[in-house]
This record gives structure tokens, C-alpha cells and sequence, in this order.
């Protein structure tokens, strides 16, 4: 396996975090400490949201806990067959409306967005992996994990050290590496009204 | 004005980018370069997205350029009061449908919000401010901007250097200092289901 940085090259000078954390599925399953974790949940708790609403909340179960069964459940089959090696499981779920007055927050799911950015970058600066995926069975996350009609399951999140390739399915193997790349700042910026 | 570092506690050890960056009012208008600007953009893009879709775009418009004022009053006034003297508007926008087959994307919003985050940490570590609003003219944005029917406006954001808290009208002065802290993570964090 090359260096991260041999196969994403920024075009523009950035902090190297952002581009040498990337998404791996092979992960060793060794314990996480409540305090990593806390980290973790430290990072997100300090994200921008509209009103200051704050609308982010996770609920976690870590390996082999009483609850990791139905964790890993939620997840569609394709993802449990690596996600079950996470270091434990995060439902990353918003508030759709604001505490403050009741109506419906157009940010709720943006502003949880943020948040779990937090989280996957403070993970990886930590030593560990973060892997978010939205190849989760929501209506199955929903009911449960008891989550209440006025809250949504964004997605899921399986944090893990990294393990080497050869612990993967075979599927998965050729899918792991390089990591993704991205589409040029041209393809998503312009200047003015749309083009 | 003390230091963010009296204001703002975490209460767990996480990189100090997470909480040191805020949202003031008070900026200076003075110009960004096209380099900077293509840095926030660049740690934007290396978010991660369901199927890497990247479905985030970006529209901009510097001070006094031909398209400011355009982009200004799509604020709602009391933030054009303020966001007058930003160095930069920019509207972060999302595609609603994956691009690889048409369906719908539900974390469209959830995952410009990862990229939204990427940019405004960027921002603070290049020395500028990153301030997000939802405090906007939906309508009128997407019409102003012509943004593509598929596509959602998701919010604005105003980047700029910090200025004298002096500077912002009387209302503001209040609000500007200190910035705002956050719940406990006792409050939106939870092991297994929801209880």
C-alpha cells in the first residue's frame, strides 16, 4: 500500500488533514476507550449550526457491547460484512425542529453534516479511521434504535484502527485502495449566478 | 476582547481548530485573493459523500464585484447589516439526485454540511472567518442565483477578516463577544438506544 499522499495531490495548498483522511474498510476491531470516543463527540459538539441549535445527536455501541447486534443490523448486508470489525458504531441522527420555537429546522441535516466532519477528522488525527455510509437500512435504524418522530437518522459511522487489506473479503480488497478522488474545484465552484 | 481559549472550554482533548474557530460579525472587507479563496474551496472538496458523489457546489461573489450586491441581498437585512463587509458571499448548494443514476439523495444536504465545515476550518487556519447563515431568502436566492431546479440552496456564507467589534452597528456590539458555547456531549450523545 503507497502513501496517501502519492495518490491525492491537492490543487491548492490545504491543510494535509483534510486530504489524508480518507474512508477504509478494513479495520482491526480492537478496543476504543471511552475518553478516544469522547474525543470524538468533543470534535462534533463544535460545529457552527443555525441558532446555535445544535441540532446533531449520536448514540454508539461499541464491539461486542450488549447492543452491537442490532447496531451492525442496520446496516445494509454489504456493509456489515466489513463494518463488523469497527471499533464501535455511531447512528449520526438531527432534530428536525428547533427546540427554541418548535418549527422545522432547514438546517438540521446540513448542520449534523458538519458535525460528523468534526468527527471523521478528529478520528483520524487521533490514529483512527472513520467510515461513514449511508447503506444503512433507515427505516429498520429508526425503529430499532427507538428514535423518536421528530429526529432523523442521517447515517451511520463505523470507527476502527486500520487493518491491512488482506483481512477484507475478497470484494472488497480491490475497492480499497487508492482511496476516492475527487472532481476538480472547477466542476463544483463558479463565480456569480449559475452557468 | 480575551483570548477564545478563556471563553470556550472543551471538556475533552481534541485539536484546537475545532473550537477556536467561531463566526464573528465584525469583518473588514479588505479583498481575498483568488488563492485563498481556492483553498476554502479545495478542503471543501475532499469531504467525504455517499458514493462520493460530491454532490456540493459553490457560487461566489467578491466584494464590489459586478455580482455583490446580487448576492448581498438575498440576506435577509439583518444580516446584509453585518455581511456588508465580508470579503466574500458564497451560496453552498447541493445536487438533490445522485448523478450516477437519477435517484434521489438523502444526504445531499447532510454531506454539503461535511464540505461546509472542511471550508470554514480552512478559513480559520488561513487566518480569515467563515460565517454560515441560514438567515436567507430561499425564494429569492434560487431565483437570483438560477440555481437548477435539482439543485438546493443550502445556506450562505460570509468570509472575511476579523475586525474591531467598534466597527458593527450598536444591535450587534452585544452578540459579538463571547462567542456562543455548546451543550455537553452528556446532552446529545447516548449508548445504544435512544432513551
Amino acid at each position: 500500500m503507497s502513501n496517501i499522499n502519492e495518490v491525492r495531490k491537492p490543487e491548492h495548498q490545504i491543510d494535509t488533514l483534510f486530504y489524508e483522511r480518507w474512508s477504509p474498510r478494513a479495520m482491526t476491531g480492537e478496543e476504543i476507550s471511552n475518553e478516544t470516543l469522547n474525543q470524538l463527540f468533543e470534535a462534533a459538539r463544535w460545529a457552527p449550526s443555525c441558532f446555535n441549535e445544535q441540532p446533531w445527536n449520536f448514540l454508539y455501541a461499541k464491539k461486542d457491547s450488549e447492543d452491537w447486534g442490532l447496531f451492525l443490523k442496520i446496516l445494509v448486508e454489504v456493509n456489515q460484512l466489513w463494518a463488523k470489525n469497527a471499533s464501535v458504531l455511531i447512528a449520526c441522527i438531527s432534530k428536525k425542529t428547533f427546540t427554541r420555537n418548535g418549527k422545522p429546522n432547514g438546517t438540521h441535516s446540513f448542520d449534523a453534516g458538519a458535525a460528523w466532519q468534526n468527527l471523521a477528522l478528529q478520528a483520524y488525527s487521533l490514529g483512527w479511521s472513520a467510515h461513514g455510509m449511508a447503506g444503512v437500512d433507515y427505516k429498520k435504524g429508526k425503529v430499532d434504535l427507538k428514535i423518536p418522530e421528530d429526529y432523523q437518522l442521517e447515517m451511520m459511522i463505523a470507527v476502527g484502527k486500520q487493518a491491512e487489506v488482506s483481512i477484507l473479503p475478497e470484494d472488497f480488497k480491490k475497492k480499497e485502495w487508492p482511496p476516492s478522488g475527487r472532481k476538480s474545484i472547477n466542476d463544483f465552484v463558479q463565480k456569480g449566478q449559475w452557468k
